[in-house]
């Protein structure tokens, strides 16, 4: 089934349009905690207040050999519970790479991030798998995403822009029974004016918003990527949420829940508007 | 110890500026052959006339739970053999992910492949580690590289020169005894007229070469990327090499250990004039 279909379905489920990023750092987690017992510790705690889970492949990779196997056990255990799951991983690679990273990620995920600065070949393979959700990076949310993605062009526009152009495009092709096209676009919550900009120049893109919370990111100025309906967009927190028991005290599950639902709230908010 | 520092002796030591990657995919692997045999068996073949491998890990990601392992213990058997190792995962992610990857893949390999688009802090994390040698994505050698890398700038360059110049930059802080840095560049092999205006901007930055083989690259019109000398470049082939079996018969190991001999001596013939 259609990713953006089943995100419609998922957001009105939920009544939320959040998504919390499971980004599992040893460094922060409950002493004696392991990854895996943590991330479905979240799932638990978030299940029914939020859309999805975005987990972050990286910090499974930092685990070593047992890592990826750990990345498809909270895959798997948070749809079970109901929740859609974005697999980060930017990948972007040449097309027979990109085949692989494809079969890689689309057995345990619903959506995946990709990298496209190899160009339109690189996420061919990922949006030729039936139905799965591709979110292609466009404007980041780090402080340094201007050096490449704010480079003026020729034409009077800006590097990202040209990249949402190209989503926009390539994504036509894509749209569900919803309207929404299953090539997403992520652009940074920390970035307001450029979200509102790229609402514009990608109508038809489900836009994925991280840095909400720890990366200083606000729910209500994001009020534009949800012109589209409360399935136009999901705003993503991952530390603010998972490790929410370090500023909040009690029980780390408690706490994330506590978060994820005070969260919830406020991106329903501007969603429902 | 400094990446081009290592790299400079093990292309002293090999004779040779070639780069054999490990891209062990079991719809061309010989049948019954497992990917950690055959790539401990490419591993001996090439051994002595390459100066390094490239592991894609996208390709031992695509094997499931036990990708990981495969991966780190490949990497182990080619350092043990006298070869570098870049891991090629061409990760791009905001700080805190970065860190993650680079802790991931610093303990098993000699370099990584990255990609810039998320900028500056994004590599970081991989400059930070103390002597890794980092390539970054310039101009790629697939078909549709242009779509962002030809895109023209305001200031009259492309995309992919902007990013050769902060390459520069960035790694003017890195060079080694060997007046290399170990901030390096990905060029491909299939746009040569670009490998030399690339030497042109980066003049110090090793160079890493794929395409020649399977995607059409020729050594001899890489002469360029050669200027500093021959750890100045490494030419990368992929499925020419491991694959050479299927086009040359007979054993696998002997097939590829023939192709690594032929196209380093093509290689070098460029990289010593």
């Amino acid at each position: 089934m259609h990713f953006a279909d089943r995100l419609v379905e998922a957001v009105e489920r939920s009544g939320s349009s959040l998504c919390v990023g499971l980004d599992p750092d040893p460094a922060l987690m409950p002493r004696g905690v392991e990854v895996v017992e943590f991330c479905r510790g979240i799932v638990d705690a978030v299940a029914g207040l939020a859309a999805a889970v975005k987990p972050q492949a990286a910090f499974f990779e930092a685990l070593g050999p047992d890592g990826w196997a750990a990345l498809a056990e909270v895959c798997a255990y948070a749809r079970e519970a109901g929740l859609l799951v974005i697999a980060d991983g930017k990948r972007g690679d040449i097309g027979s790479t990109a085949t692989a990273y494809a079969a890689a990620f689309a057995p345990i995920a619903d959506a995946v991030t990709v990298n496209a600065y190899l160009g339109r070949d690189s996420l061919e393979p990922f949006l030729a798998r039936d139905g799965l959700g591709v979110f292609c990076l466009v404007k980041t949310s780090n402080p340094g995403s201007g050096d490449l993605q704010d480079v003026a062009l020729a034409d009077g526009t800006l590097l990202w822009q040209h990249v949402a152009a190209l989503v926009r495009e390539w994504g036509d092709d894509l749209v569900g029974e919803s309207g929404l096209s299953r090539l997403g676009a992520v652009v940074g919550a920390t970035y307001p004016r450029e979200v509102a900009h790229a609402r514009e120049l990608m109508p038809r893109s489900v836009f994925l918003l991280p840095g909400v919370g720890a990366q200083g990111g606000r729910p209500e100025e994001l009020r534009a990527a949800f012109a589209p309906g409360p399935a136009g967009a999901l705003v993503s927190a991952s530390r603010s949420v998972i490790y929410a028991y370090r500023e909040r005290g009690g029980d780390w599950r408690q706490a994330a829940a506590e978060e994820a639902a005070r969260l919830a709230g406020e991106v329903r908010a501007v969603a429902v508007a």
